[in-house]
């Protein structure tokens, strides 16, 4: 299943995509794309309905992220080995794991606004999982059983925030807009091999990272098993698994996305972001 | 306004501490002490409650945190020169930013549980700013309007897994019960001075820490405003301030908790907590 939430920030209703691309309204069914609706019972609740039976709605308006409720929004550093190169860094000998912010999150078509004092904006195209059952200290081989699915995801990153503001990334991470998710939750029965997913990112339509999950040094059950020897992830968290190399701190020289630019996303089984960057208006 | 949240772990009612040290159950006001209800306008319209008109309520049971709906728990590191050296760290030119994972959160006796694989379990006393509006790119000057009150917060740490596996502290700071807040949330108009609290940290009766916010680096303005440079902060989000010398990492030979022991925490304004260590029971 393709699963959605659409509406304004904050309003979001949950939605599905049907196989011939139509928006229908879940909100009938359930409240919100979070907590127990994430779990493998909840999901299988939606997996019984018939698509048709659904109302068709706007295909228009505004996505949001595809998951709501998120409480902790972690990240994996350096986990293709070609971006790390890129960044001066060795391959990680375990995950690097830092977090964002969860205000942080935004639809996968949200605006993103340069925050005030931001010099060195980068993109970065990832792959993010979606937790649907709370675990912690589970075995690489349970791991997947904890998951509702996978969405695509822009870890949009301010890399002087980031590097030379004491230490810890956090802060190069987090403003508001600096995590779009979606536009859909793909639920773990619909993808095969996420393993072999494609990833791709344009600035103004040129093609600057070009990847596949199947390059990630430490594959999905090994990120949320490991993930998980740390702190309990919760139904609705999201874990983001690293970016491909490409990014713009790595040319020479460096290029920083500006007002104006536009930035394009996607994976074929994961849908297609697009975000206008857009000088703070403050 | 002393302000609590009773009941059994994900069902905590709100609640009030009277001036006699009473319970008072707040739930026929308000559903939660989370979200709208602790903006100014929220907290005003407890603050006009005859607290004598609320039911009393068990005084015995179980204490929650006395916030809900946290979806950022935000850390400063190194923010008292006495501890930064006792770690071998210069005091810092700009606050030091790490997170703890939301799951980490716990009411302020609940047990600790020691997680599989820890070694290095280690306390932290410290005062937490609860925010009460959402802020973004806040001044200095108008920081403290958007906070809600102060909270004590132990910032339970396990060293190897914040220094040595691989950069980031996150790891070390986010297990289950990794951060007992409470027992009251103080509302900022009942704190004459939180520039001048004491706080203390006793491991099995022993005296480790005291200290007194006078001696942070960074008081609660400049840290409020200085996180929201890079993040925005949201009501329940919580900011913890950062821990005076005497950690079990500081000692020649270090010490670290172990199974039984009991970890009380302090300040006069803030109330107190109390924990027992307990082995993994998997």
């Amino acid at each position: 299943m393709r699963l959605v939430r659409f509406g304004e920030v904050g309003a979001e209703k949950p939605g599905l995509i049907d196989d011939e691309f139509r928006l229908r309204d879940l909100s009938g069914e359930i409240d919100d794309l979070a907590g127990e609706a994430l779990s493998r019972a909840g999901l299988a609740k939606i997996r019984a309905l018939d698509p048709k039976s659904l109302p068709k709605t706007d295909p228009n308006q505004r996505l949001g992220p595809p998951v709501g409720g998120t409480r902790n929004f972690i990240a994996v550093g350096l986990n293709y080995a070609d971006h790390a190169r890129e960044t001066g860094a060795e391959p990680p000998e375990e995950p690097v794991l830092f977090s964002k912010a969860t205000s942080s999150i935004a639809g996968p078509r949200d605006e993103i606004v340069i925050p005030h004092g931001s010099t060195q904006l980068d993109w970065e195209v990832e792959v993010a999982v979606v937790i649907g059952e709370r675990c912690f200290q589970v075995s690489e081989a349970e791991a997947l059983d904890h998951v509702a699915g996978f969405t695509l995801c822009h870890d949009v990153s301010e890399r002087n925030w980031q590097k030379e503001r004491g230490g810890q990334w956090l802060k190069g991470k987090s403003a508001p807009g600096f995590g779009p998710l979606g536009p859909w939750l793909v639920t773990t029965d619909a993808l095969s091999d996420p393993g072999r997913l494609d990833l791709w990112l344009d600035v103004n339509g040129r093609r600057m990272q070009a990847g596949s999950t199947a390059d990630m040094i430490f594959d999905f059950r090994t990120i949320v098993s490991y993930v998980s020897q740390f702190m309990a992830l919760e139904p609705g968290d999201v874990v983001t698994t690293g970016t491909p190399a490409g990014v713009g701190a790595g040319m020479k020289p460096p290029v920083f996305l500006k007002d104006g630019d536009i930035v394009t996303l996607g994976s074929e089984h994961l849908g297609e972001q697009r975000q206008m960057v857009s000088a703070q208006s403050r």
